[in-house]
C-alpha cells in the first residue's frame, strides 16, 4: 500500500479551494483514519496565472487536461469542473487509465449517471458522487447504506439553495418575487441568468438521481416533471398561509406498487411538516420509508467548505476501498425496470385560487365542475375583491387523480362565472384543521 | 461464500420482532444487495410457549443463550435483549467464538462500548450498533462516514423521545408536566417508573456514544451532566416563550481547542433553530461542523420497525464486510487522549427566573452581583406578581463562564430582594429579537 494517495483535480473553482483546504487542514484526522496520506497532485485550471486564495504551489497547475487524467502518479480523479460533454469525455478517459472518479457534478450524473457508472464498473472503477445533491448533507450514502433495509415510499426535498431563500424571503418579509430573486442575486445566491434555478431544472437534475438511488430505478431526467416557482406571487403565499401552508420548491418522487412519480413543482406544505420549517438557503431532504416511517436530514445545499466536505468524504469512501483491495464493487445496479405511474394513479390535494363573479349561483357552477370530476373539496376560502362584484376564491381539494385534476383546469375556464385561474399548485399534508 | 447468513437473536420482544419481520419481508432486496440470503437461524427467549406476534418456527426458540452464541452455523448475533451484565458476558463470548455482533444496546455501549470494541478488534469480529441511539436515524454511520473530512465543534441532540412528548404536549397544549407524563404513560411513551427518560439518564447514555464518535475521544458515561426535565413547569414554557424559546432536552456536546463539554440539560433553543421544531416522540440530532456548517439528522427515536431498520442496515454492513474479507477493520479507535472543559472554560447564555420584592432598589442589587461575576443581560423581563408587592424577574444572560454562573447562583439566594429561584436553564441561540 502507498503511503500517499495522489489525488488529481479538475477545476480549482469554488469547490476545488474548497478541497485544498480540506485536505491541507485535515491532514492529521485523515492519515489517523485511513493510514496514509492524501496529496493534491496535479490540477486542471483555465488560467495558470491567474491569483488563488489556496496556498497552491504553481508548479502542479496545467491546462492540459491529460496531464491529470492520465497522470501515471494520480489515483483518484476530482472532477469539480462542471460541464457535461467536455467533462464526460475526461471521466470516461480516467475509467480507462484505471483511475478512480469523485465528482460533484449534479448535470452531468443527472443525464448520464448510468453510463458512467457501467464504464466504472467494466474498469473496476469507483465512482462517488455525493456532493452531486445537497451540497454538505450526506443523502447518497444515507439512501444507500443507513436506509438499505427499507423499502422507499417517498422523498420529498428541498434540493435547491436558491429558490428556497426566495421563497422563504417572499413568505417572511413579503417581498415579491422580483424583489427576493434581486436580493438573492445581490447576495450570490442566484445567478444573473437564474432560469435553471427558479424554472426547477437544477432541482428536477437531483431529482433524477435521487429516485433513481431511493428506488432503484433507471429514472431519466426527462421522466421529471418541472414546474418553476418564477410565477409564485405573495397573494398565493398569503393565502396558502391563511389556510396552515407554506410555500417550498419541492422535489417529489413517489412510488407505489413498483410504480413511480417524479416531479418538482411549488407545493404548499402543511405548516406541521418538518419540510416546511426548512428556512433560507438551507436544503433538506424528508424520506419515507415503509418501515423507519419519517426521518429528514437538513444541511447547506452549496457553499465551498460544505460541497467539498461531501467530496472528501467520497475520497476517504474510495481510499479506504482502495486499502481493503474492493474498489468498483460497491456500486448497486438499478434492481427494477423503469416503470412510471400514469396520469390516473397519481394522487395528490391541489390548490386552486379563482377569481369568481359574485352572482347568485356562481359556487353551485363550481361544485357541479369538481362534481363531474370526482373531486371534493377539503376546503374553501370566498373573500370580496376590491374590484366590485369578483370575489376571491380558494379551494384545496382532498386527493384527485391528476387526470381529473387536469380535466378540471381545462374546463373551469369555460365556466361563465370564473374571471380567471389565478394560480394552482400541489398540497402536501393537512394545513389548518 | 456461504449462500445464506444465519442470524441468531438475543431476545424477540418489540426490536426483535421487527428484525425477524424486516428480514422475511424484505428477502428479495437483500439478496440483490448482498449476492445472499440472510436466515434467522437461533432464537434466545425467555419463554419459549409465549404467543408471538412474528411468524417464527418454534423449533427455533430457545432458552439457553449458549445455543444461539456458541453456535457454529450462526455468523452475526443479534442482541435485542437488553440487560447490562449478562448481555455483556454473551457478547464478549460471541466474539470469542468469532462472531460479528449487531446490538441496539444503548445501556451496554455506552458503559463498556470501549471494551466491547477492544474484544471484538482482537478477534478480528464487528460490533454495530446504529440502532442504540436514535432508532431510526442512521446517526452514528453519518458521523462516522459522511462526516469524515470534517472536524465537529458541536453536537446537540433530541434523543430521547419520551421528554420531546412531554416537552411538546406542555409547550403546545399547556399541559403540567404532571399530565403530561401521565398521557405519555398512557400512550406507552413512557415506562411505569420514568425515571430513566424524564431524569435524563437515557439521554445522557446516548450522549456518551455520540460525542465520543463525534470528538475521536473516550467520553465516559460519568463525564456527561445530567439535569432532568422533572421540574419544568409550563410557567418556564411561558416565559420562555414570550422571549422567543422553545424549551427542549438537549444532549449537547461542545470542544474546542480540543477540550470537550458534554451534558443532557433542559435547554431554552431559539425558535429558529432547527431542533425548536422537533416534535413529539420524535429525534433529531445536530452537527455543526467547522466546513460543513449546520446540518441536521430528523427521525423516529424509538419503535419496533425503525430501530429494526436500523439493526438490519448493520447486518447488511456486517455482511458486505464478510464478503469482502474485511471484518473488524473498519473501527476507528479514538484518536484524541480524553480533555474535559474546566468550568471556567464552558460558556453558555443561561435563563434565570427569580421572584423579586418589587421595591427601589431592588435591580440594582441585582445587577451588581451579576457585574461582580462579569455577567451581563442580553433580556429583561419584569411582569408584575399576583402577591402584593413581588414581581416576576426573567433574565437571559449573554455568554458567561460556568463558573461565574454558578457563583451567581449561588450568592442570589443571599439577596435581600430575592425571594426565591424559580428556575434557571442553558439557553442556546438569540431568541427574540
Amino acid at each position: 500500500m502507498k503511503e500517499s494517495i495522489s489525488i488529481g483535480l479538475l477545476g480549482l473553482g469554488t469547490v476545488g479551494s474548497g478541497v485544498v483546504k480540506l485536505v491541507q487542514n485535515h491532514q492529521e484526522q485523515l492519515v489517523h483514519q485511513l493510514g496514509c496520506s492524501l496529496t493534491i497532485h496535479k490540477v486542471l485550471v483555465r488560467d495558470i496565472e491567474k491569483e488563488r486564495e489556496v496556498d497552491i504551489r504553481r508548479e502542479i497547475l496545467t491546462t492540459d487536461y491529460k496531464e491529470v487524467v492520465l497522470n501515471p502518479e494520480i489515483d483518484i480523479i476530482v472532477e469539480v469542473m462542471g460541464g457535461i460533454e467536455d467533462t464526460k469525455k475526461y471521466i470516461l478517459e480516467a475509467f480507462q487509465a484505471k483511475k478512480h472518479v469523485v465528482t460533484a457534478n449534479k448535470d452531468l450524473i443527472a443525464l448520464y449517471g448510468s453510463e458512467l457508472q457501467d464504464a466504472a464498473t467494466a474498469n473496476g472503477c469507483d465512482l462517488y458522487y455525493e456532493a452531486s445533491v445537497a451540497g454538505g448533507i450526506p443523502i447518497i450514502r444515507g439512501l444507500a447504506d443507513g436506509l438499505a433495509s427499507d423499502k422507499i415510499e417517498k422523498l420529498m426535498g428541498i434540493v435547491n439553495g436558491t429558490t428556497n431563500y426566495i421563497l422563504t424571503k417572499m413568505d417572511k418579509e413579503g417581498l415579491s418575487y422580483e424583489t427576493a430573486l434581486q436580493n438573492a442575486q445581490k447576495l450570490g445566491y442566484a445567478e444573473a441568468d437564474p432560469t435553471a434555478d427558479v424554472e426547477g431544472l437544477d432541482a428536477a437534475r437531483k431529482m433524477a438521481i435521487l429516485s433513481r438511488l431511493a428506488f432503484s430505478m433507471n429514472i431519466d431526467l426527462e421522466d421529471v416533471e418541472v414546474t418553476g416557482i418564477s410565477k409564485v406571487t405573495k397573494e398565493d403565499l398569503k393565502y396558502g398561509d391563511m389556510l396552515g401552508y407554506t410555500m417550498k420548491l419541492i422535489g417529489y418522487a413517489h412510488q407505489v406498487d413498483g410504480k413511480a412519480e417524479v416531479s418538482v413543482q411549488p407545493t404548499f406544505l402543511s405548516k406541521n411538516h418538518p419540510l416546511s420549517s426548512v428556512n433560507d438557503e438551507y436544503n433538506a431532504v424528508y424520506v419515507y420509508g415503509e418501515a423507519v416511517g419519517e426521518t429528514m436530514f437538513y444541511g447547506p445545499g452549496a457553499g465551498s467548505l460544505p460541497t467539498a466536505t461531501s467530496v472528501v468524504s467520497d475520497i476517504v469512501a474510495v481510499v479506504k476501498n482502495m486499502r481493503l483491495g474492493v474498489n468498483g464493487k460497491n456500486t448497486l445496479l438499478p434492481q427494477y425496470e423503469k416503470n412510471l405511474k400514469k396520469a390516473d394513479e397519481r394522487l395528490a390535494k391541489y390548490f386552486i385560487r379563482l377569481h369568481v363573479r359574485d352572482e347568485v349561483g356562481a359556487f353551485s357552477e363550481l361544485t357541479k365542475l369538481f362534481s363531474a370530476y370526482s373531486i371534493s373539496f377539503e376546503k374553501i376560502l370566498q373573500l370580496p375583491l376590491e374590484e366590485k362584484g369578483l370575489a376571491e376564491i380558494v379551494i384545496v381539494t382532498h386527493k384527485a387523480t391528476m387526470e381529473n385534476y387536469q380535466s378540471v383546469l381545462q374546463h373551469i375556464r369555460d365556466l361563465s362565472v370564473v374571471k380567471g385561474i389565478q394560480s394552482f399548485y400541489r398540497v402536501e399534508g393537512d394545513g389548518l384543521k
